[in-house]
């Protein structure tokens, strides 16, 4: 079990420290490439059941962890997350049951021929290798994220919270305890064994022994990672996502996708944080729906021509200054704005849009379709919530999280973003001529 | 036309300049996504008629890049390399045709399900939007990369080396004059108007900007780039490629196979370098490999085993030192070994090897099979040259370049690796509940 660091450790120190336990989780991602899906399924449903029969153990790595944190000021919801209780665990191996239930992408043949000279060409997807993980407060990601690299095949570092490192390393311990009991190097799922932060900057450093680190949480920590990391990244900064209500607009429909976007969760990257409304529109419809929102607890800030409608039907609304349309609210709070066109609708979700998810809604197929090519987004709707953006919902299983990035994954993150291909070929001789 | 930068310039002007640079090519880019398969081909078709038409304008700017290089001293091979004459660019209109031939990638499906609230989703090729290609010397890189570029919709700024600035820049000039043609914008294809090395620093960290830097040339050019890059970065440092012969290797395929993956073209990344054979083996047919390689003007340099085997055969073998089996040949001489087992011969790989392409020659298919399996490169072969490593053998139509890195893409890269994806859902009002 990795031990907390409780002197200072100097810099140098660090960095060793940190290339040992990366050149450790690279052996095991080898073993783990080559591992067969019943094992990795069986290292997981060990796991599932030690969540259960080592509650008192993981309590107490918990209960740590929450008095350091009541003691440092900590309460309500920001304590709540940190907790890990019964029911929580209980939660985590149901989750871990249904890792095992999904297919091993490993293997899976992305493309197949046989070449003018014979050789017979196969695109394979195999595991990316090892994988940092960078996350925030809920100790849960240490059993989602790690679950889901094991599966596919890959070893993971696991950087969480320090206010959450005994329960991060517990549960961790967990997993490991899986892959060992399937005969798996446990190295395959490792917690830094410090909690300075100047170890995330070590580890992002290691090319060569980790392929890529995942960031998770807020802003802040997504741009120090990509800022200092010196391997590939994939991440997302923001969820600024909007809902164009377009001339042709059902109003019903509007009203239904607009309060479902911003208000079914409020905290999360997919909900929406704009509503943009065409000019011809927005007399009528507007404040219709502005009225679902309010009525739902929402504020809204408007744009000078939205202010006005809505001051007009006597709807509460603050007016938007320069930063509204560039805020991530994660709240009850929508911007409005009224757009002469689909045009200005595009080119307002390209100036102030974070490239996540958008929706337009509208009858006009012609005007979904221009909508849908012209953004350049993850994920780009037609009459329906932007709250729809998400691995589960997409099918794909399972989320590792979105990426607003454009190279290797875009949008909700399953199992085969986190494989790589190679290309194997059979031949009979074949040179190059 | 872009003007060549003369006096010194300081570098807040020099990043406003990429900057705006940057965002020229950007708004290209959002036009060039949504251009149709037939405007880009005309685009094409113009630039490879202008090839022609223009010839002498391209050959008087070529002229002042030979005589500049040939002041400071070059000459030979690297002198030729900068020539633009009547075949190049001949050659280069017949590149241009061959992509026009090519099937636009973009738009293309990968996945489509309809979930079961009946949102109709299609994961669907799209455009990366601005890429950055960071070369050196031939200029004919210009065309070959630029139009790969334009065909996949994406925008380009390609910054080839400064002895190459004035053919470069014409030749990027009839890229853009088709681009015109076309009815499309000419900063589809851009190159930046100075040579000043900070320029690249500059364009390395337009995060938002530009979406991915693709450098082509020596490993010291690469990592140069990904050093500074805020950017994503696809590359590969080095082609160390290896032949291994297993105990089950028909003698005369083992022959055949070796002499063409090392000698067949040695400047290039997919030749091999090292070759690996089994002890039982080596005896009998590591002396007939090496003298085939010795005949065609090959060196070797042995570890000891292979060393001893070959002084016995009175083959000509210097002794391998340290740095032997990290070396990237690139000419005619090979580092050989004698393993002891496949085991051994992929944990050298793993050890030595920089995951571009390796092959196995054996009879034995469970050999193969746990070869291909074990090695992590990006092509893995079984009876195959490693010559075959490449976009036109594999297919592809093109080749962008070659990717050892395995986020996105791997191997041989085509018109695909130039493209993401986005998701389109189509709804009738689905909401998340």
């Amino acid at each position: 079990m990795p031990r907390m660091s409780t002197a200072a450790t100097t810099l140098p120190d660090l960095a060793a420290r940190m290339r040992a336990l990366a050149t450790e989780a690279r052996a095991a991602a080898r073993a783990l490439a080559t591992a067969s899906t019943a094992q990795k399924n069986e290292a997981l449903a060990r796991a599932a059941e030690l969540l259960t029969s080592q509650r008192a153990e993981l309590e107490a790595a918990n209960a740590q962890d929450l008095s350091a944190a009541k003691a440092s000021g900590l309460s309500g919801p920001k304590l709540d997350r940190l907790r890990l209780d019964g029911g929580v665990l209980q939660r985590l191996a149901e989750g871990l049951r249904q890792v095992i239930d999904l297919p091993d992408p490993v293997g899976a043949e992305i493309s197949r021929s046989t070449r003018p000279n014979g050789l017979n060409l196969r695109q394979v997807r195999c595991p990316i290798g090892t994988i940092l993980i960078v996350f925030e407060s809920r100790p849960n990601v240490t059993v989602e994220a790690g679950s889901l690299c094991l599966k596919s095949g890959n070893a993971t570092i696991l950087r969480g919270g320090r206010e959450a490192q005994h329960s991060n390393t517990a549960l961790a311990g967990i997993l490991r305890a899986g892959l060992r009991a399937a005969g798996l190097p446990e190295a395959g799922v490792c917690v830094p064994d410090t909690t300075d932060r100047a170890a995330v900057g070590e580890l992002l450093k290691l090319e060569g022994l980790i392929d890529l680190a995942i960031p998770r949480g807020g802003e802040s920590l997504i741009r120090a990672v990509a800022e200092q990391a010196r391997i590939p990244v994939i991440k997302h900064y923001q969820g600024i996502c909007h809902v164009y209500v377009d001339r042709a607009a059902d109003p019903e429909l509007a009203r239904k996708l607009v309060v479902n976007s911003k208000l079914q969760r409020v905290s999360v990257c997919n909900a929406a944080e704009t509503l943009l409304i065409h000019a011809e529109a927005a007399p009528s419809l507007l404040p219709a729906i502005a009225k679902d929102l309010v009525a739902g607890g929402c504020e809204l800030r408007g744009a000078p021509q939205a202010l006005a409608i809505l001051k007009a039907a006597g709807i509460p609304c603050s007016a938007a200054d320069e930063a509204t349309f560039r805020t991530e609210w994660l709240d009850k709070v929508l911007s409005v704005k009224v757009v002469e066109s689909l045009d200005a609708a595009v080119e307002h979700i390209e100036r102030f849009g974070s490239r996540h998810t958008e929706t337009i809604v509208t009858r006009d197929e012609s005007a979904a379709r221009a909508f849908q090519s012209r953004v350049d987004s993850a994920s780009v709707f037609w009459n329906a919530s932007t709250r729809l953006a998400d691995g589960f919902e997409f099918g794909l299983g399972a989320e590792i999280g979105i990426s607003t990035d454009k190279i290797h994954a875009r949008g909700p993150m399953g199992l085969d973003s986190l494989t790589t291909y190679k290309w194997l070929g059979d031949g009979a001789g074949q040179i190059r001529t």
